[in-house]
């Protein structure tokens, strides 16, 4: 039994809300249950050094919590000085995600950042970000062909993410922040419109996953986030 | 004529969002027209160094911006390694201002930190934070009590901030972007309910301010504060 | 009774000293009683990125401590590998005090940057900075016309500082550390010659201040500052 | 075919020397074919902040490359001022995956510290990090062991790890530089001695990958890690 | 012929100033010729982590130069965020200077921390610094004396420092910027009263140095620092 | 009798490997008995700013320690965040030595840089860095010869170094590390083939050495240094 009475495969709420801020080319509040992340589309007309001269774009994310997002405070980053290794992991997984959809050569020399911010935490906030960040690319993308900086889209699939976890011994879709700091192993799963694999990343928290608890997970996976492709494809058919 | 068409002592509309998020002991949305801060009030049983052994208690703050709550993106902080100057001087700012509403003596070894983060930003973040750590404070304070840590509340006053400026020649109230980023004079005003001042900062952008228009953009101020006033008030009738 | 034998209205003794060092295109030494900072102005042929192709030049500031300046040391800055908010705070005030006694158009493209290096420190390091500064600057744009670099001079204004406070219930001008750091009220205000403000900054450390408290400290203010400004000028008058 | 003539469940040269240092509680270099880590085990009898008072231990790693370990010099860290993502993103994984073989109850309060440094690079440093860090933290057991600080071994599993990918097309093990900058998917396994998984990180870098894709590589990583581990229990049972 | 028209052998004019500033137990005005330096020992009853009951004191420095202390403007080391190589060389080369003329045995559990802060710089800041560091010193310890907090001095030498050089083909005393930045070996000698060597510090900035310049050189600096040692004793004769 | 049973003006065992990486264009393995340390040389067609359009060359150098090369396990520089006092040292010391062998002229407009990273320490690291890295930068070199991106080497001199020091009142050649943390005075010497002095670094750690003494281990050094120079032409011989 699930500590949110949820079934195995059952996926929290999820709700996408376009245009949550008024400035970003791209802003959306994704929300899984009480996991909400704000994720805003940047365009720039510009591009990183190492890609001068390329003719590329570049995608990229950052991902930030804010201090009390979390059941006890965290500390501030920027009061830190630095980007924890958790942080920096997950930007990079977003990053990675979003650039498996879109082909930088059609997109040109600008560059789209994505800003995932958590403003409250339960668990799923990268899988989270992922789901939202591809809303907000899709919005930034529309803004680039609304203003006619772009003549046809540069992205080429369509991108979700969801956890799946072994949780007192069964295989559960979508864990919450109870199910997941007692979980034995957690898995973050980034797929395409196609079924195909984007990112595969599992990590075995108490004891070692065997084959078929694997493939159980992916079964999983790829259940929810044809849920999550389908809530995607509906926010963004309303113009 | 004001930009926004409002009067010279006209306010934004002003809205205060209680329990916001879940997990803060006070957590507070605030908006000053398109200005939007969330305030969260975090409780922590510990104190600083320099307080051990002298029975007080702290209240502090931080403040951040949302890399894309303004109209063209600011590079994260954390990522840059360091907060900005402006960032320093206003949460600094935002921190003297709540300690002149609370007896630190009486709040016992704990301490409180307001973290106020800009989600959208459009003038004012620093008065709309104020106004709005106010109240994430005096929930904090009321779950001290609730939960019989505290037998009084150490508040004793009401804290609220307004800006007032000189814009086109003529003293305003609650400036928005567009005001402030022309204004010729800016400054935050920090009230308590006894209608005395707590902070006043201002600045001459354009040309020098003279002692005429100090008392008009006071007298401005003093008005507006009444009315944050009694909007945090409303808002902390409701149980 | 002030500590210091002082009336209320009453000054430190204030010495400026120019041509302090040798190598800057100005170099005052400012002591206001027993604080003792060094202000050096330095012009240099080049902008800040921000205004590169406005035709515009930039003064700006840069203020730090000596270690032991002060009665207990103090952690070097240098050394802690950043600066803190109080250090931020007080250069961009110094900054933007200057800016209001110049036209960056005439300054033309180059700027110049004025380190206000506290030798000694006895309350009022801020408003001894700015005063001294003001000096540094002035010799630093008598540089540029002596070098026939720049035609006349872009200076329309000549600025002064002094701070004030409610100390054991009465108003005092020019707060020396212990006044200052048992001091209710403490404010800080910058004016120019015309007599109008440039910045004002009060702070109500103990109780907050009303309206008639204000108003006593803003004419102590003035009443300091012209003083200021005839020293200033005496000084300057001197080639 | 592949660039080094090798089969696609072909293994590069691996090799495994132990005590390369003379100071290290374990020190071992690990070769990947052209890919030499050094990997020390450091004891040390204090814990960190957040296991006081638990009775646990704790094992972690750090990683870092040799400038000229690479192709083109990178900058070094140290110099930098801060370690990059994939450095802390390596050091994290190799550190939670020797953690999966190692019950910190029974380490008692002191931790173990692994260094993986990379003498020169040609793909797959984090597969070897991973291997040859298990032979070092064995080797630091021992240790323990033999100066009779612990009684038993808290190591309850082996543990290993190889890459596999799709080169153009076709799933193949153990990739090197070469083939890992063209390669099409990417993906690190670990593994233990059950044969049970305990990190996955799967990357498509070109295209996504199917499932059918993924069981070929889990199959050859798989086969890879039995090798792997043979190795290893070859080079311990020398004394 | 030296620029400054002065002798091989011969010293620039060397002024020391005690009590140069109010707070430090220690304050002294070194200058050597136009360098100046101002030194301010500071006493605390504290001792570094790696001291810890080990009953012995502890003396260290810190160096740093005012940003237009020199002839153009350097970046000011805490706005950078980080002391250079050469800061801390030179800090560390004072610091092990002056503990070779105390014995931290008898010092106790207290430390003494040396700043040294270059108001004007014109060549030799670091031998200037290590000449007034020394009285400073003395200063601190006579503090601790008077206030019976030492019983009898824990002074065991006395330590001065000149630079010596090769200018123009010959070797010459105490060197000057521009002889310094032209030279082509520079040496600092730190010795005691007993004649003896505590560090020398030679570069080949041009050609490297033969055993007989060496000689030379040592043989000037010998002399340069006995008259530097008079006039401290000189200073602190005066009580 | 020194602990390792060496006489007196005795070195250790001295091992220079060529190619001991793949990837730097000069990549030596040097050891001093068991200290090893990897010079690799990196030859990049670009110069630092400071030295654009001169037309010269740069040869610099960056040193680094294993965390585990020593006794105990030191922090890793690149996780504190900064590279500490003692490395800056170091690896300016090595840069400037090098840079006394070679005409940056003849260099032409490109640098080579030299990374020593210490694999394992016993005393003398720095000595055999820098002996270890003109190998490396006479292969870096001879790489550009081979190239023919240099008709003629720039290199004028040999470099090679020793430390000395007073060990129980003898002086000797070559501390190891028990010698090295109890000797009373070391010194770092760097020499060229004509048998003058580079830099010269003595330093008292216990009691300030006379001229008899320095002049003594003068002597060691240059026995000392001859032999490592016979040393680095039988390897360079071999081609």
């Amino acid at each position: 039994m699930r500590p949110s009475g949820r079934q195995a495969n059952e996926l929290r709420h999820v709700n996408i809300t376009r245009n949550y801020t008024k400035h970003a080319e791209g802003s959306v509040l994704v929300e899984f249950g009480d996991t909400k992340v704000l994720c805003t589309a940047t365009v720039e007309e510009r591009i990183p050094q190492f890609l001068r001269g390329t003719g590329e774009g570049w995608v990229t994310a950052e991902y930030g919590m804010l201090p009390r997002s979390t059941g006890s405070r965290m500390q501030r980053e920027a009061a830190r000085g630095k980007q924890g290794g958790r942080t920096m992991e997950i930007q990079r997984l977003i990053g990675r995600s979003l650039r498996a959809a879109i082909d930088l050569k059609s997109l040109g020399e600008r560059s789209i950042t994505i800003d995932c911010d958590v403003i409250q935490a339960d668990g799923g906030t990268r899988t989270a970000s992922i789901t939202g960040a591809y809303v907000a690319l899709h919005d930034a993308i529309s803004h680039l062909l609304n203003t006619r900086k772009l003549k046809s889209s540069p992205l080429h699939g369509q991108v979700a993410s969801i956890s799946v976890g072994i949780y007192n011994g069964t295989p559960v879709l979508d864990l919450d922040y109870d199910e997941d700091s007692s979980a034995e192993t957690d898995m973050n799963v980034v797929m395409n419109d196609a079924g195909a694999y984007i990112e595969l990343q599992g990590t075995a928290e108490g004891h070692a996953f065997r084959a078929e608890e694997l493939q159980s997970m992916l079964d999983l996976a790829s259940h929810g986030i044809s849920q999550l492709m389908e809530k995607q494809r509906e926010v963004l058919a309303v113009s």
